[in-house]
């Protein structure tokens, strides 16, 4: 299983007049966090592009549970939870804490990716690397 | 059944280095539309708010078909699927047309809505005038 | 003397938890008035692009007045000040209307543009085409 | 003098079809060098509002002299350059390093920060302690 997990400091940007995090920005959050788990795997992205690959978002779907805050400290977790033939799916929790409180869930989604060729576009099968990269991130 | 879209100009800095509009963006474009479907039901939001209602988005989900462009010429439809006692979920889709070709499906996705209480943050029934308004853009 | 002015909806994500759109959008609505002032003078910039050329900001100057805030009216006039041999200089006036009130000048700066060769990236003088639809925007 | 700087990992929604970090996004940038350097002084910005005072950005200059890429390595220094009476300038300068090379400066620019007084949102002369605190930024 991962441990992995993208630390993240919300800007001021990104709060809104509601004085949480935008809904937004927390897709954006996932895309660090995708790219944070790949490096931390070893299996960089632009490593990926130049061997004639590339992962698109295909689908995505999130939980708000409670707004994050300017200035708690948030993390967001990331691991995979399927690997098929030319997708998989990664899960990401974003956790946070106000005021050095216990964390709490505030955020949970996932995004399916899917593989393909730089070349056509076409689906492709996820790349020896990555699938056994991924594979070691995966909760049994 | 609502006809309501709402007209987008996809900004340069809203394109990522795939030259496609990043994911996160279509969240933004999904809450314009949103306030846009309710200004034309004569619901506005400032309203909800001063009658000590707010809407806050508790899931939402997103599929990604094909990448929108800049300057392709782009609206969001958004209408009601659902409404519940406290809840209602509008969906959204992503019309684009590059060059002045035929509107392709890019995104559709759907966002589901609980109205709370701005005095104490709990959930409260949908009021007689929202509950209207969007049951007029709902298709049978 | 120019007419330019580009609408502009003021976006819920852009509003910040002071309640007045945050500082960095007003560059993204500069970017979007320009982009707007040279489709409006038939000098788009996919065409500057086909022909081998590109422009870059190098220097920007922003007084903020007064903030734009949620459901303003707002609208954007660009216009160049300044026509030198390889740069450019735009200046833009982000107009606001709160209420129906009377516009207000919210925010002005200026934007410095290189016109640059996209096979070396170096400096180029400005294109004819370019230079006299600018021309036609300077006022006296 | 200041030693403080921000470290910043640019985001892959921020780059742009050009491949480099978007103009605007140096502005939020700045914005989070800003917050760091009061809390590395520990002048938190959330214990000026609740003495009653705010900072808001009266005018910005910035000077972009180099893209920055995509995985670069960034840092954005920020100290006070100038402290007056009810308004103080702050520089920041955007360092950057693409693969392990030299940091170069990518991008160097200065806000002007009025205080206001959140009652009135009239003029206040800047707090002692804030005061204090810039000036032990001040480069002689």
């Amino acid at each position: 299983m991962s441990d992995f997990s993208l630390p993240i400091v919300p800007r001021f940007a990104e709060v809104d007049a509601q004085n949480v995090v935008f809904n937004a920005h927390y897709l954006t959050w996932f895309d660090e966090a995708c790219t944070g788990l790949l490096d931390s795997l070893a299996v960089a992205y632009p490593d990926l592009i130049s061997d004639g690959y590339d992962i698109q978002v295909v689908h995505s779907e999130i939980d708000f549970r409670s707004g994050v805050r300017w200035r708690d400290a948030v993390r967001v977790t990331a691991r995979a939870t399927r690997i098929g033939t030319t997708s998989f799916t990664l899960e990401f929790t974003v956790l946070s804490s106000t005021g050095g409180a216990e964390e709490r869930v505030a955020v949970r989604g996932h995004n399916i990716y899917v593989v393909v060729s730089t070349e056509d576009w076409a689906k492709r099968p996820i790349p020896a690397d990555l699938r056994d990269a991924l594979s070691r991130t995966v909760t049994g």
